[in-house]
């Protein structure tokens, strides 16, 4: 009996009733990276109840640092301003954005939780939110981040009250899984980790500076410099 | 010297000429599933002389499984039809759709490589192009792959010939560094699995249903038998 109940209860978080909706932000701006986002989303659509939106400073596409795969706003900053839940990709653009900037720190004082994934971390420390805080980002901006007041901190997912911060591009599939078990509980989480299949076994032990072969950490490092 | 000329060399491939274009289609289809196509999107779009097109029966947005997230088709079936990589995604679409059936097995004769994530296998198998040969696909459409007369292999990345499968949605991502390392080497692969800093470190041990707790195996059964 318990376990039938328990089957409903969990299967109607994922298929069952629109009740009690919790809006999802997911904001995009000129030159982020697709899979910083796409990876959260995954996770967070499937999800009944979640109402995700994608919001920028203007509505509609939104071209990513390839220059090759727009992403459509559904919403302007100023159509949405009591997110529930805001997800902040990286990107190749790490200026201040201020429409951006400006949009953050007024939806924060709001949100039940407001999260990073990749240089997406540094924009958050630009519109003041990561000041004195442990965060992390992509490790290639580990420097831009502690001058900008955060203390970067080298792990995939760093919680620091309703902020949570991810490393990079690929962290955000990980960082979506906490936020999961902590919005609905570790069976909601691993039901949806075995959703994507997520039992990563990568080919190559390459994933951070401090694991990859030298040659390759000095042959990116000279990528981005030249970038 | 011979570091330098390396470093050129290598760089050069992320970041340097567009000489010697390589066609790369990703193949959309109505219901298809995001992070399935853009977890190689974002690992194969980096990589210098990498001509990226978005294709589908007809132009335009094409509306993934969630129907939250379009993306959009820059080329028609039609209009690419000697690509060199092909990547087909899974999504909630497994019966037979026709034109990319006939797309499929148009371009299979002369591609360097054909791919697929998750059920994008599903489709190899109908358009008859795995037929007595191991493949993968999610781990809930093994039994369909089976029966359309692929041998399912629980792995997360299975090669036979220029065919490279994956399993579901998430490998897709050890699938691409495992085609970069084919077409550009270990240190190419490496550094783009640096740049997405692709070293996970999951926070649960529920990826595969040999590895989830039971009670999390059986509450994803009942939630895809329901819908």
């Amino acid at each position: 009996m318990w376990r039938n109940r328990r089957v409903n209860v969990v299967a109607d978080k994922l298929g069952g009733s629109q009740n009690g909706q919790m809006q999802i932000a997911l904001a995009l701006y000129p030159r982020f990276t697709v899979l910083d986002i796409i990876g959260p989303f995954q996770l967070l659509a499937d999800v009944a109840g979640h109402d995700i939106v994608w919001v920028a400073e203007t509505a509609g596409p939104v071209v990513d640092h390839t220059g090759r795969t727009p992403l459509i706003a559904t919403h302007t900053f100023d159509e949405v301003l009591t997110p529930d839940v805001v997800v902040v990709p990286g990107g190749m653009a790490n200026d201040e954005n201020p429409a951006l900037n400006a949009w953050l720190q007024r939806v924060h004082a709001t949100t039940t939780w407001t999260t990073t994934v990749c240089t997406g971390s540094v924009h958050l420390a630009r519109a003041g939110l990561l000041y004195g805080l442990e965060a992390t980002t992509h490790w290639a901006s580990a420097k831009l981040l502690n001058e900008l007041g955060a203390t970067y901190t080298e792990q995939r997912v760093v919680r620091q009250g309703k902020i949570i911060t991810a490393a990079g591009v690929s962290s955000g599939i990980y960082m979506a899984l906490t936020l999961l078990a902590e919005m609905h509980g570790d069976t909601v989480a691993q039901m949806l980790q075995l959703s994507i299949e997520y039992d990563p076994q990568p080919p190559f032990n390459a994933g951070s500076p401090s694991k990859a072969p030298t040659e390759v950490v000095e042959l990116l490092q000279k990528f981005f410099a030249d970038r």
